[in-house]
C-alpha cells in the first residue's frame, strides 16, 4: 500500500521524531548506508520507510516496510537530495557506564556535526561510550546521526543530569578526570592515559564554570600558531589519538 | 549615505563575489571577529559594508565604508542571522610553495567545513600555507571562510594546476611525499616529520587514483574500532599534531 497523506497516522508519529521531546524512545536515521548498518548492527528497526519507486538491494524482509509518496518523504527526510530511505530505530537504554581506560565527557557542545563526528572518532578508536551533559546538543537529531556515519549503533550515549555528580563519582571510583581548558597547564602529550576522563566544553566558550572549577586537573593541546582554539570535533580526536598512540605503542 | 537598491553598482559587484568564478582577485569575508582579524592582520581591506543602525566598537575610518539597508545586507549575508558586518579582502597573491619541514597538500576535498578547519589546524601548527589541487572546494567560499575562523588570512593558499607534477618536484627538492589511504601500509605514528608532504584525499574516494599510482609512501591512520575512516579534518588534524608533538618533545 502506499501512503500518500499526511494525515496517515503513521507519518504523523514518524514526523514527531524529527523534533527532541519526540525522540524519548526512538530515532529516525536516514539513507541506505545508515540502514544497511542498522541491520549489520542488529539494531531495533521499529519500522522502514521507503519513497515510491525505490529498490533495495538488500533484504528488509523481516522488517515492518512502508512505502509513502515522495512529496510525503520529502517531508519527513532532513536532507536536500534524500536517497529515499528512513528508518525508525529504538534506542538502547544505557544508563550505566561500563569500566574502561578511558572516556571522554561532552559539556555543553553544541554543533551536532561535531557531536557526530566525536561518535565516529569514539567508535574508531573502539570507545563504546560517551558520557553527555543534560545541555549538550541532542545526539539523535538527524544531523548528528548522519556526521556519525553508523558509529552512533556502537556507542552507547550516557546523558547525566548532573555532569558534575558524575565526574566526581568517576573519580571516587579511580578515574582522574582531565578539563580540557585553553589556560590549562598540563600538555595533552605529558599524560599516561590509564582511567583518565576527558571532558570537552561548549565550542564558544568552552567547559562550564561549574567543571571548570572542581579540583581536577585542566589540560591543553599546545600550539605553536596565532590561531588559539581548534574546532571542538579535532581537538577531541587530536586527543583521542594520543591515547590510541600510547596504547598501541 | 545609504545604500537600499539591489541595482546600485557597488551592491551588484559584492553580490557577484558570491560566486567562486568572480572571486580571482578578491573574497568576501562576514562578520565582527573576521573584520577585527583582517584589519590586526593587516589584510588589503577594499571595502567595508555595514548594516544600517550597527555601530562598531573599533575604529574602521582608514577604510572605505558603505552602508546598506537591512534588506539589501540580507541578499549579500551568507548566514542565517546576519551580524551586520561584511567586507572585501583582496586575496594575497602566492604562487611559491616556502620551505618548510611539513606541507598539506588537498586532493579534491569538497566540503567547505573541513577545508576551513584544516586551514585553522594548520595555523594553529604555525603552517602557514596548504597546497589544494584544482578540483578541491574554494578556499574562498563563505563557509570555508567562516570555518578558518581567521587563519585564512595568516595561510597562505597555493592552487596547483597539476596536483601530480607538484608533488613529484617537491619529492625532487627533498621532499618525501606521504599519501592517506585506508589501505596504507605504514602508520602515522612511524614517522619522522621532516621534510613531509602529506597528501589529503576526497571525503568520499579518498586520494585519487592519478596520485596513489605515484611511487610514494601510503600511510595510515592506526584504527581500533568498526569505523573504518575518519572525518578528513579530525584525521588531518590528527596527523598535523602527530607533527606538533614530535618538534616540541
Amino acid at each position: 500500500m502506499l501512503i500518500s497523506s499526511k494525515d496517515n497516522e503513521i507519518v504523523k508519529e514518524i514526523k514527531k521524531l524529527k523534533e527532541k521531546k519526540f525522540r524519548k524512545e526512538k530515532y529516525l536515521v536516514e539513507g541506505l548506508k545508515m540502514l544497511k548498518e542498522a541491520i549489520n548492527e542488529n539494531q531495533d528497526i521499529e519500522l522502514i520507510i521507503l519513497k515510491d519507486g525505490i529498490n533495495l538491494d538488500f533484504d528488509v524482509s523481516n522488517y515492518k516496510v512502508i512505502t509513502v509518496t515522495e512529496n510525503l518523504f520529502n517531508t519527513l527526510s532532513d536532507v536536500v537530495t534524500p536517497q529515499g530511505v528512513l528508518a525508525v530505530i529504538k534506542k538502547k537504554v544505557c544508563e550505566k557506564i561500563n569500566d574502561a581506560d578511558f572516556l571522554v565527557a561532552l559539556d555543553g557542545l553544541q554543533d551536532p556535526g561535531n557531536l557526530g563526528t566525536i561518535i565516529r572518532t569514539l567508535d574508531s578508536a573502539n570507545i563504546n561510550q560517551i558520557i553527555v551533559s543534560k545541555n549538550t546538543v541532542d545526539c539523535y537529531s538527524p544531523k548528528v546521526i548522519r556526521s556519525t556515519m553508523g558509529a552512533i549503533y556502537r556507542v552507547n550515549v550516557i546523558e547525566t543530569d548532573s555532569l558534575k555528580d558524575t565526574l566526581i563519582n568517576l573519580n571516587k571510583n579511580g578515574y582522574e578526570v582531565l578539563i580540557t581548558a585553553l589556560d590549562g597547564k598540563k600538555s595533552i602529550y605529558d599524560i599516561d592515559y590509564n582511567k583518565k576522563v576527558i571532558v570537552i566544553g561548549n565550542e564558544a566558550n568552552g567547559v562550564s564554570d561549574e567543571i571548570k572549577n572542581l579540583d581536577f586537573t585542566k589540560i591543553k593541546i599546545p600550539m605553536l600558531g596565532k590561531t588559539e582554539s581548534l574546532n571542538a570535533s579535532v581537538a577531541t580526536g587530536i586527543i583521542i589519538y594520543e591515547y590510541v598512540r600510547q596504547k598501541i605503542k
